[in-house]
Formats: C-alpha cells, structure tokens, sequence
C-alpha cells in the first residue's frame, strides 16, 4: 500500500516507457505509411474508431471499478481479521480469569493458544504470498517483491517460533495449514473446557470467534484464489490494443487537415491519447489481485505485526515487537 | 473458472468466428446493395443508427455489470459453503470431545456426520450441474462440458458412499435431495444430544451451523433457477442483432467519401466494429449463469473437493483424495 | 418468472404494438407539416433534441437499474423465506425429538406448528397478490394474471386448509393476518415448552427463527407497498415522451438532405429509433413491481408450493403435492 | 410517499413554474443581446458549454443516485423498525406466558411495555419531524406540511398516553427521549426477570431486540441528522446555474443558421432543455432528505400507526386505532 | 461537516482562487502562444483533447464516487458506535440491576465501566485525529484545523478524566490505545461476574457488545488509515492537469473560427471550463479522507459528546456536558 500523496514521478516513469514506446511506434508507423508509401486510403475516417473507443472505455472503466472494489474487499476481510483476533484475544483472557488461585495454570493454556493464533495469523500471510498463475510475475515485479520483502522473517520461521517444533511438524503435510491451526485451536478449547478453564458457554462463544475466523480466512482465500474474471480481462486488453493500433490512422484526417508541414505533430498527440488510455488500463490492472506483494496491495505484513504486537500487549510480556515502517513510500 | 492470466488465442477465435460471418455478411450485403444494386439511399444518416447504438451499449453494459454480479455472488456463496463446512467439522468434533472413555462410539457418530456433509455437498453439485431451459445447449457447450466433467466419478456415487446405500436409498424420491440430507444430519443431532454426544447449549450452535448451511443452499439454488430477467436479455439481443444490422448502412457515408475505390475498405471495418460489440455482448452472455459447467464457471467441483480433503484431515484419516488440477488452462 | 432463453416474439410484439403506432404517428405528422405545410422550420437543429435525449438516456438507465435491484432483492427476500422455513421445520423436529416414550403427544404439536408455517406461506403469497394504486391495471395486464392464476387454489382455502377452520376464523378481522399467524406460533411454542417439548434454549433458539420470519415478511411487504419513487417514474416518462415528440423533427433535417424523394425513410428509422427507446423504458416498467404477477415477477407461487413440498416430505406424509409447471414459458 | 401511479399534472406544474419562468428569461436575454444589441459574438461556440454540460450531467446524477439511495435505506430502516416492533411484541408475549395461575400480574408489565415501545416509536416520529437547517423551508413547503400533518394527533400527546403522565415528565429534559426511553424498557425488563416474569435467557434475548431497536434508531437518526454533503450539493447547483446560464448563447448560432426569422424559436427550444435538466435536478433535490415530511417522503405516521395497530391487536384490545388513508394521492 | 444549505460563497472563493490563476495562465498563455508568436499549428485538433477528457472524466467521476462512499462508510460506522454505547449502557445497568441490596457496590462498577466507555470513545476521537502521510498538510488546512478544533478540550484530558489517573498511566506506552482499554473493560466485566454482579449468560452478551465495539474501531481505523489507492487519486490528477493544459489550445480552432477580434473571449470560457473540472476533481478530493479534521468530514467530536451525554443521562448524574454547536455552519 503506497502511503505518500502522490506516487513519485520515478514510478510513473516506470509505469509508464513500454506504453510510450508503443505508441512512438504505432504513430510513426501511421505517418511513414501515410506519408512515405503514399498509402492515403490508411487516413481512415473516425467513426468505427471512435466506436471501438466507446467498448474499449467501458471495459477499461468495468475492469477499474472491479478492480478498486476487489482490493477494498481485500482491505475489509483483513480488517475483520485484526477485529476477531482482538476479540479473541479480550475475550479469552476474560473467560478464563479465575478469582481463585489455580490460575497460573490456565495462563499458560491461554498464552499458548494466543500464540497459537499468531501462527494462524503468519499461515495465513504465508498462503497469501503464493503466486498464482494469473499474478504479474515479470522480471520487474520480481525485482520488486525481493525490494520489499526480502529483509522480513519468513513466514515458516514465524509459525514454528509460536507454534512450537512439534506442533509445527505435526501439521507439515496438511493441504491447507491455516485450516487445521484453527480445528487445533477448536480441539484445545474443548479440553480447556473440560480442564475447568472455561464454562460451557463460554466454550461456545469462543468457538463461535473461532467460526469467524473460518470466515475471513476463507474469504481471503476466494479473493486470492479466485481471478477476476479473465474473459473480461483478456476482453479488456484486446480492445485496448485494437484501438491503440486504429487511433494513429483515425487521427490521421485531422492532422493532415492541419497542414502537411505539421503532420509530425500527430506522433506526440498520438503518444498522449495512447498513454492515458494504456495508463488507465495499467492502473486497474496493478490493483486487480490484492495480494501480490506489490506496491498497491493490502499490507498484510503490516497488519500481521500490528495484530501481533496487540496480542502481545494484550498478555503484558515485555518484549513487544516493533512496527513495520513504510520503504520507498510503501507498507507492506 | 479460467486460471490463465490471458484467454487462449484458440478460445477467441472459437468464441469469434459466427461473429465474425455475421459481419461479413452484413458488410458485403451493404457494398452489394449500394454498389450493384445501385440504391444510394441505403447510405443513410449516421444518427438514427448511432441513438440505437447508444442504447445497446447501455443494455449490454448493464448486462455485463450484473452477469459478473452473478457469478461473483455465486463464487461468494460457494465460499461461504466453504468457511460454514469447515466451522462445522471442528466445531462438532471439539464439542463431542470428551476427556472420559466413552469417546469411541461418540467418534463414530462424529464421522458419519462428518461423512453425510460431505454427501450433502456432492448433492449440491449435483443440483447444481443439472441443466436449465435457459442455458447453453448447443453442441459446442456440450461437447465442453463432456471434456470438462466426463472424468469425474459421478455425484451419485459419491453421495452413495459418503451417505451410506441404506440412507442413500431412503432419500431417492425425494424432491430435494439436500434438503432432506441437512433434515437428517438435524435429527442425528439430535439423538446425538439425548445419547451425550454432546450437551444442550452445544447442540443448538451445531443447530445453528445447520441454519446457516441452508442458507447457503438456498442461495446456490437461488442463482442456479433465477435466470437473469429474459426481458433484459432478450433486449439485449434484439438491439444489439438491430443495431448491428443497421451499422453498415450507417458507415456507408464515410466510405463513399474516402473515395469509391476505397469502398470495400468498409468490409473489414464492419467487421472489426461488429465483432467488438458482439464479443462484448458475449462476454456477458458467457457469465451470465454461473454453474453452466462452462469454462468461466464457479469450479464446483474444486471447492467441493478442497473442503472433502480439509474435512477428511481433520478426521486424520490416512486415505485423502487429490486436489483436482486445471485442464486446458480451466478449474472446473 | 419467464424462464426460455428468449422472449417469444409473440410477447416481443404484444409488447411492441402501441410503440409503433405512436412512432409511426410521430413520423408521419413531422414529414406532413414538413412537406404538406410547408413549415420548413419545423426540421429543427439537433443540438437541443440531443441533450434532451441525454437525460431521458439517464433516467430511463436509472430506471432500469433500480427496477432490477427491486426485483432481484424480491427474489432475495423469498429465497431467504425458503431458507428459513427449512431451517424451522428442521430445527423445530430435532428439538421435539425425545428419546423416551411421549413422543406421540409432542408429535402432534410439531405437526401443527409445521401446518401452520404453511398456512403462513400462503398469508404472504394472498398479501403479495393484493393490487396497489400503482401497479398495472390496463385490460390486458388483468388478463394475464387471469390466465396465469386462474387455476390455482385460492389462498384462503390453503390457509383454511393448514390453520383448522377455527384459528382461521378467529383471525379473520385481523389488520395483518401474517403478522398474527406468527404471533399465534410464539404462543404456540411458549406452551410447547411449558409442557416439555422443548427446553428453555431450544425455545429461544425457535423464536429467534420466527423473528427473521417477521424479518422477511416485512422485507417482502416494503417492496410490496412502497413503489418505486414516483416522481423518478413520471420524470422518466415525461422525458421519454418530450424526446420522442421532438425526435422526428430533428431527424428531418438529416433526411432532407438524403434528397427529397427518400424522405418518407424518416417514417421507418424514426420508428426504430422510437420503438429502441420505448422498448428500453417499458423494460424497466414491467420489472418495477416484482410482486403484479405478471410474467416477469418473482414466482411466489412456484416457491410456496416448493417449501411446502419440503415440509410435507420433511413430516414423512404420504402425500405430497405435486411442483408448479412452466405455463407459456413462466413460472409464477 | 407518493402512491398514485404517476404524479398529477398539478404537481408537475407546481414544481415547474419557476423553471420555466428562469428559461423564458435567459432565452429572451440571449436573443436580446444578440439581435437588439447586435452583439453578435454571444452566439458563442458550442464546445465549452458542452463540456460544462457533460459536468453537469455527471453531478446531477450522482446526486439523484445517492438521493435514491438515501430514501431508500431510509425506508429500509423503518421496514427494520417494523420487523423488530413486531418480534419484540411477539417474544415478550410468548416468554411472559405462564401456564401457572399468576399470569394476570405479569400482562400487565407486558402490556405496559409494548405501550412504552408504541411510546418509543412516536417519540422517533417527532425527532424525525424536526426540523434540520439544509430542509426545504420555503413558504410552500411549509403548506404542505401543514396540509399533510395538520390533523394528526401531536406526537407529544400520543407518548404521554402511551407512557403515562409520570414517565413523561420524568423524561421531559432528556437531550434524546427515544434513547432513554429503551433505557427504562431495559430497566422494566431487568425488573421483570427478577419478579420471574421471564427466566435469564429470555431476559438476555429480549435485551438483544432492544439493542436491534438502538441500531435502528441510530441509523434513522444519521440519515436524518447526516445531509447529502454540501460540497456536492452546492457544486451541482453551481454547474447547473452555469450551463443553463450559457445554454441559449450556445444554442444561437444553430437558430441562426436556421433563418433570421426563425431566431425567436431558441425560445421555446431553450425553454424546453432547460426545462428537463432543472427538473431532473430538483427530482433528486427533493428526494434527498427522507424525512422532511414532503410529499415524497418515507411515511413515517403511516408505518407507526401500522405497527400501533399489530401491536394492539396483538394484546387482543378492542380498540383498534385505523389505518391512515392517502390524502391527495399521498401517504406522509 | 457543513450544515448549511449552500456552502458560502467565501468558501467557494476560498477552494476556487488558484484555480482561477492556473486558468488564466493557460488561457493567456494558448493566446500569447498563437497570436504574438504566431505559431498557427497550436491551434490543435479536438479529437485528441476530447478523448483526454473522456478519460479524465471518467476518472474524477469514479474518484467523486469512491470519495463519497468513504466518507459515508465512515459516518455509518461512527454511527454504530452510537449505537453499541448506547446499547452497552443500557444493558449493563438492567444486567447489573438487582433487587436486593448489596447494589450500591455494583452501581459503582457500573459507573466505573460507562466511564471508561467514554474514555474509549476519546482514545478513538484521538486516534481519528492524528494525521497520515496522505492527507492535507498546507498552511490553509492547518489553519482550519486550528480554528474548528482550537477550543475542545484535549482527548488526553478527558481520557485521564473518564479513566483515572492510575489506569491512564499503566496504558501509556501501549501502542493501540483503544485496543487496550476494551480489553482492560473485559478483564473488569470478568471480575464483576465473579463478584456476582452479572451471572454467566449476561457476561457473555455483555463480551458480546465489547466484540461489537472492537469491530467498529477496527473499521474506522481502516478508513482512516487506508488511503484511497494513490494509483488512482495520483491518475486522476495527472490526468486533469494534461487535459487542462491542452485544453485552450483545442478551444483555440473555435474561437479563431469566431473571429479574430474574438480571439479573447478564450479566456474567460477556458476558465470557466477549467473551473468547473478543477471544481469538481476537488470536491472528491476533500471528501476523501473522512476523518481530517476539515469542514467536509465526519463530525467526530460532536458525535462523542452525544454519546457521552446520553451515557451521563443514563447514569442519572446531574452535571451534563453540553451539545456542541454549529462553527462558521460546519459541525466537526
């Protein structure tokens, strides 16, 4: 999540080369056709050009919006879990005080399991920094992943310190990991119970925080797993360079009407429309799949930590991790 | 669901190709009839044709908004079925957890509960692969979804086994098969709770994930027998077929101006224009129900398996099914 | 509920009549002032006709947009009815089950409570099929729902049928007969659990459900009773009716300069033009109120009879009733 | 709320007088600078005034949308009011139900406290019947509610009937009576339970009914106390006092063109544009506020008297109070 | 958040100046440009602007949307804390209520417990008022903060005053304020159960709201600190500023075309043009960021002091703080 007001002219730029070297091409390609070949029929009049335009712009404007509403989506379920894991957190410390004296006993059940759902919380970031097979993974997104996240713990590391090796191995061969953090969690509450550290209802209202666990991780999961639709993505781009190739020749008439002498003019015009359109484009297509690792998307590290130091707070150790700060104007 | 990060070119051109006749077809009878036939008439003016198009993009616009509603919302529901199966195996499992002997008999009653959720969720997909009278019935989608689905062991089968044949049995008649098996699991409760399995409180929040299951059932049925309105879509159709038909006619004008050796020009741009309002039109067409069984589906089949392989772990038996793996770039 | 794939062409027509003799009454009076009277300023600029269409463009898509939301919410609200009439039936049985021997006397009283939710489902569905001031009342309409309708079972004999004659007539002067069959199941339950058919959680646990069945029922009698907002309705019939008037006389300036003798092509494009947008407004205004039972309206019909099919089959009686067939291509 | 199916012509008329009179004097303005004056450079281009117009058009849309929305989740909250008032009649009747013989006592706590909660909702009916300083308080609008709300009952007189002289007055410097009016139902409950008149667990469920009824007091009271923001509102009235300032001198130089003598026919032809988009802008200006007590409004008196009359009924008393009519055409 | 009617016309002024300036600047600058230095060419084609436009349109649009969703999501969820501390308040009095007479020690527990309730609600009035790295930060911001915010009482003091000295002190170091107080409110509720002062089943309701009370602070901090994605708030200004900048010299072709005495009138059209796209990109930008402090946001201080009045109200306590009013017509 990029945290400055503006994002830096160096990103724009970035964003930005292959979209202008793609329309220097196509609009000097216009010209040299037009003008060297002497092809004039290729000064093609505006109007299909300007009906490819009207699809192309809802489809760009349709994948935009989805896009927005799939990363604030993203944003929501993950605030939800920093919800649920206070409440947990509160909720189970409350339930198991004792007035009598057997309680340093269930202290010690109640730090593990909060411990426990730490390691949740780090299974969870772990599943959400799998790559799928629609996620950018060129050269420079690689580049930017390594950038950002090369310097945090691994996950693996993290589980198995708040998990405990056995645990940890225990639960090596599972198909899904968070799952069966959380039927352990499940599990340990129901001897809790038996053991007397907390009553029936108690029980159940636990493991009712623990159903809306089940919930956000799974809703996580839909957004992760689940691309936004490709047909409209694939649609999407193949407009957009249907237009992109059309618009230079659409362009054409107008500039040649200007005067021959200025009929240059047309490849910086050209290369302006075709940025802003292909930059349009580009925008939805960073904020597409929330949780890539890229500068746009939900900081779940950043949020991990914060539930982590909550947590942690919340069960009076001293040693409280620190915040993660922003890097290159970016959480993560 | 496609998983790609871009349709395949093979699965354009099989969704283009009667666009692309349509058009042809449209744009030399247009040349034909201005040309050979002589009728300069059906040059006509631009703007009667370009108010129709105004109005097929806005029925086809909608249209796309609420076809990805659709399936999102379906995708939605099928990961609430997801979060509520996996609550419900570590919930009914921590709750019948008993620090004494008798546990035995209470495991066996554990998995056959666990068991008949599973048979409940291949009747679901059962339910949900049945065909409507307003899906795709041509022979192409049938032809797909034979490829897509014809590997699969038969819902039949699996409810058999999951269910057990005498229960499988007693349900045949039954008008709705889900239905009746959540009817069931609420009575094994039940008897569950009078046998000590487990206690009162506990009981109603088990009840309580069975309300919550029907809800989601009811929401998969909902989309899967709601067509999207057929006036809508029938509009949809009609102008977009009018407005296509009309839109040579209408870009005869600017040809004629090019110059009349350029006329046939007109041909492939038809075509280019035509095909992107008709593989617009498609697109939402193609989205509109999403348990089709189609390529860019709900994969049914995938969740139900994800959640048959969580739950089959939490019972930690040795024997887990596989993870179904995308066939043809396509989970399903 | 329509549910073909298409609109038969026969409803397209019916639909269509009286927008053709409009346009073509429109068209015809443009080209006789025009060239009859002579009136030669009466082929006015087009600009002015233009941004009149804007805004009837907007409403009308406004319009459309929102009739969909309603009748898609309907369709929400009776899903969630059926959700919550199996969670009942289901809940309600598993609750009363005993283990021990005096279950005969407890069965009794589930069974009436059941009929009883039944006699409930056909309050709503007689409350639904009231005619409010705004809905459809021209000859036609009335004799659609007379063809539709015609041969089911009033509600009032249903209800008679699944409440005993007696309850029936002691709530015969009742405001909201609804409201009061589910007050007298509270009742109901508070004594089943006085006499032991359920415990004191159980009894909650049932009246929580009859809440959300106040919830659904008020749901489905706000759209009932709150129409679509009338000042937003008539402005977008005020608009359409402004822009189709002027239409023809701004198209005539285009035509005239096609030539004087294809003038009369003004009478058929001014009608496809009219007839697109006509068609468009009236869309929406048949999907404005889901519950006229007309044919594109939620089937409450179909849906009632399927959850009571669910709960006969739930109460293992013999006979059943039989599913509600498509008729003329709807369900209703 | 409006309920007649389209809005008199009256109406219409009463809304529109002073628009027309605003574009009779900007059209004759224009023609009067340009013909009498000569100044023959107003007839300016058209490109800056439709670029306005296009900005225009998207505010007031925006701003008819979330009018739209904001009377229609107004709506929602009293179809909530509705569904809980009923719920809440019906749990405390049933939970109170005694099969012993000290019943008598409690119906009459019960009965106190659905009087108290019919209390509550005239207490909300006045808060919403304040005036806030962005409501129409114009002269007309002010007659208007004057005939529509004139003959009722005053809320203060209902809930002191209701509430009983003493609770009134021990209410009456209360900043917010609705609030401390469910704070004395919780008190009364919490008093009922000790006296045995419900047992812990239902007394818990009815506390959650009334924590339902302060969300949805909360909520009426935000849409009442919340404006459509200003900055929005005042921008769209700006743009449009812009565009339609500058409208007819954009229209000249097409009635120019048209002939000299048809110049005074931008009078009308203005008129009527102006016309459309200054209604379409007061549409959503009077849609804005749901519980200005206008004529489009939510109908607040009308909802709580239905719930007044379930509730009576509900407590089987003889005297029922009636249901309200339509009065010219609206429910208020 | 602005009460008024309209915005004032100084604060119409005071938002709108510099964009003035900047359009004067273009104007003159496509003037100067043109007629002194005679380079004719800048007299550009519309096409390539008015497709910038279309782009830049859809941008600002999209930004106006999502901004208004903010902030009308935040004020929703200031609304259910409302609604939760009201709802808490009169739950825990009616729980802790009884009949015999050990009460007057439980009454202070109670106090105790509102009273850190109202501490929270400052800690959140705190939190919302820091300042993040995307929102306002010039000189004419700070002075608006300054004046609206210059007289309250400081957060810190009225959390000392609510909470005590002691606690307010053993919070200091934490790093979630608010997180650490509802959980210091259930460690006091689980010791009030134990001291018999609410039994097993209200405890657990009373958690309940403590979860509720979690989640709405979570949410508000995920507004607060989720800034609308910079992607595209930095597109939209990108955008703007090269449409504005070609802006005058795509008028230029119009304007020549008017007459070259004309040649002026560009400026004033240009700015008014450039205004009202400057205007209406700005109005989204101070809606965006609901919790800044400014005149367009989220009224959080006037909202804490109703809370908390109604809370001293129900606690019967004679001194009641006041209402705060409207300031220069906004409420803050």
């Amino acid at each position: 999540m990029y945290v400055k007001r503006y994002l830096s002219p160096l990103i724009v730029y970035y964003y930005s080369w292959r979209m202008v070297l793609f329309s220097l091409f196509t609009g000097s390609g216009a010209i040299f056709v037009y003008s060297y070949l002497g092809w004039q029929w290729v000064a093609i009049p505006w109007l299909p050009v300007s009906l490819i335009g009207t699809a192309t712009a809802f489809f760009v404007g349709f994948k935009n919006n989805q896009s927005y509403d799939r990363s604030w989506e993203a944003r929501k379920i993950w605030g939800s879990i920093t919800n649920h894991s206070r409440s947990f957190g509160a909720a189970l410390r409350a339930y198991a005080y004792k007035s009598s004296s057997q309680t340093s006993d269930f202290d010690k059940d109640v730090k593990i399991m909060i411990y426990r759902h730490i390691a949740w919380l780090y299974a969870m970031k772990m599943a959400m920094s799998q790559r799928t097979s629609w996620e950018h993974k060129d050269r420079a997104s690689k580049r930017q992943r390594n950038t950002l996240h090369g310097k945090q713990v691994s996950c693996d590391i993290q589980i198995e310190k708040y998990l405990g090796a056995s645990e940890h191995a225990a639960l090596e061969n599972k198909k899904n990991l968070s799952t069966q953090i959380l039927d352990l969690q499940s599990q340990h509450l129901a001897k809790f119970r038996h053991a007397g550290g907390v009553d029936a209802y108690q029980h159940i209202s636990l493991q009712g925080i623990i159903s809306n666990l089940y919930d956000e991780q799974g809703k996580s999961e839909r957004i992760k797993n689940t691309p936004f639709p490709r047909q409209y993505a694939t649609t999407s781009n193949l407009f957009i360079f249907v237009f992109l190739t059309l618009l230079p020749f659409g362009l054409l008439p107008q500039f040649v009407e200007l005067g021959k002498e200025y009929l240059l003019l047309l490849i910086p015009f050209n290369m302006i429309v075709s940025w802003v359109f292909l930059f349009m484009e580009y925008v939805g297509d960073i904020s597409e799949n929330p949780f890539e690792g890229l500068l746009n998307d939900v900081p779940v590290a950043t949020i991990v930590r914060n539930i982590e130091i909550d947590l942690i707070e919340m069960l009076q150790e001293e040693k409280v991790p620190q915040k993660l700060q922003p890097f290159f104007g970016a959480l993560f």
